[in-house]
């Protein structure tokens, strides 16, 4: 049988273990041009928050009744297409759910050498190439500038501040608790870190950005955000990865004014990942060679068990996750 | 004597003649360096209702008691500087006054050829050259690509749409009342105009856009905007040249979601007009050429007399003027 965590159903304001179901389905089989994949690994993030809901955004919402959509690390056990045989891991959308049915053109191939193979759920996967697109060509740093980064700690802030390293700039990682602020600044080289549950983030962040700021790479929106548009330099350039703070509002409340980027004659540019697919190659070689070279450091948080899924996902909202969280489904044949 | 119009008071809200003093001083006299000016045409722009407040700006801010600041044409009529001789015209920030001192260095010389002269305050001058970069710079548009203008019938918003419509686009004006709508129409070449003061703006848009909005110019802001950015395309650009609607605010609201700009992959800019001074020669010969081709059309509200400089900037601020408002303070010798 397969198990599914399915949308059970639709959140009001911060969702909860009831929005979801554990149900049992037969294993699909797979038809023409189509592969059978057993999930070994499967991912929890916060872009599955927006896929919960009906508001319009860029992608459809997860049906209720449908498997919730994810991110996942599986291994082909059945293959009706050329590109894979059976044992071949893969990466794709393939759910919350121990087996699944996918077009073989919507999977990519794990190569062999990746150790561990989860490396292409984040770093080398969705996660590290949002940080690089998103910083690299979004943002455009250059050396010397100062690059603030909320939502450091998570799976893509942790990976924009050591690239924002590599690219010459200093940076400041905001993050939530002193323990992810320590990370910050021991594991992911942040020159400086502000606990935004503990500082006084306006005058932590004046006392960081003594030459003001000129990269914002924004994760999270809301009032942290507000704080670091106080600080902009003239030219600065703001991506906008996430509003993680505004996930879960029931009726989110506008929080900025354009004006300010007159003031500031500053850019604010929003990006998904999916629009640099004819790039990933690039982001992975590059990634990848930082990664041997020991220039990029990472930390996964694996909970064990599909069904705890809904768990991991919640407690990665609350922001309990200390690296890029995951849920063990199954060990390799 | 010198007649100077000075800020008597900062405006709490929507400002009034009594915040304005017309007095009288000696004509100054020019330093080493310097050139005194006898103005002929000054401008009223919504930028100075910034300027007479304290509020963080890009500019610092008129004093109580100071010339109001502004745009204007004048006459040498004394010069310490070989770079001008009695009898130029030149273009500066010579306020609102009869006679001005001013560095040689911080005026232009209006070309003896321009006709009228007072082209050097708006599609030859300021207003021109912000519709130039802010258009063409910020907002790369593309041939076939709808383009929204609010403020569609102001100085810069005029000349915003023809340059659109020679970029290949469809523009759509965004104006109140009837009669700009009208002249968005017949004099700016918009191929659709929405009156806001008389139409549904979303249904409007919705109707004028089918194919949604690939460039946003906006100069208003507040809920005009919020009705464009529901139209957006993925991949557009929204050029924040400024935000009128906001300008009278004693505590502006926020009104933009940043969240939306990753729905729509979008960029959104704000540019200041003085960061391209070095590239005001290109302008100018491009936009002087496609007057004398007949391809640029424009229009000016004159307001007869000095004294009368608030009245004008007022009804500019309520949108009264028909195309660029300026005052004429005195004929030329």
């Amino acid at each position: 049988m397969n198990r599914v965590v399915t949308l059970a159903s639709r959140p009001e304001g911060f969702p909860d273990e009831a929005n979801f179901e554990l149900v049992e389905q037969p294993v699909p089989e797979p038809g023409p041009g189509e592969v059978l994949v057993r999930v070994l690994w499967t991912s929890v993030d916060p872009y599955q928050r927006g896929r919960m809901s009906e508001a319009r955004s860029y992608a459809k919402p997860v049906q209720v009744g449908e498997v919730m959509t994810a991110q996942a690390v599986g291994e082909a056990i059945e293959s009706n297409d050329s590109r894979f045989v059976p044992g071949d891991l893969v990466v794709g959308q393939l759910g919350w759910q121990d087996y699944a049915v996918v077009r073989a053109g919507s999977v990519r191939k794990v190569p062999a050498q990746l150790d561990p193979p989860t490396l292409a759920l984040h770093v080398l996967g969705t996660t590290g190439f949002t940080a690089y697109f998103g910083l690299l060509d979004v943002c455009e740093p250059k050396p010397g500038d100062t690059v603030v980064v909320s939502g450091a700690a998570g799976a893509v802030g942790q990976i924009v501040g050591q690239l924002a390293k590599l690219a010459g700039c200093r940076t400041v990682g905001i993050a939530g608790g002193p323990e992810k602020a320590a990370e910050l600044r021991e594991l992911y080289s942040y020159d400086v870190a502000i606990d935004y549950k503990n500082d006084d983030v306006p005058a932590s962040l004046k006392e960081a950005c003594p030459d003001g700021v000129d990269v914002y790479f924004d994760n999270v929106g809301g009032e942290i955000s507000a704080a670091v548009h106080g600080r902009l330099n003239v030219g600065a350039r703001i991506a906008i990865c996430g509003q993680v703070s505004q996930y879960n509002a029931v009726r989110p409340e506008p929080s900025f004014h354009p004006g300010l980027l007159i003031v500031f004659r500053a850019k604010m540019q929003g990006f998904l990942v999916s629009d640099y697919a004819h790039r990933f190659d690039e982001a992975a070689h590059r990634l990848f060679r930082w990664i041997a070279e020991g220039k990029l450091q990472w930390r996964e948080d694996v909970t064990d068990g599909l069904e705890n899924a809904p768990r991991a996902f919640l407690g990665m909202l609350r922001g309990e996750n200390r690296g890029k969280a995951l849920v063990k489904v199954a060990d390799r044949f």
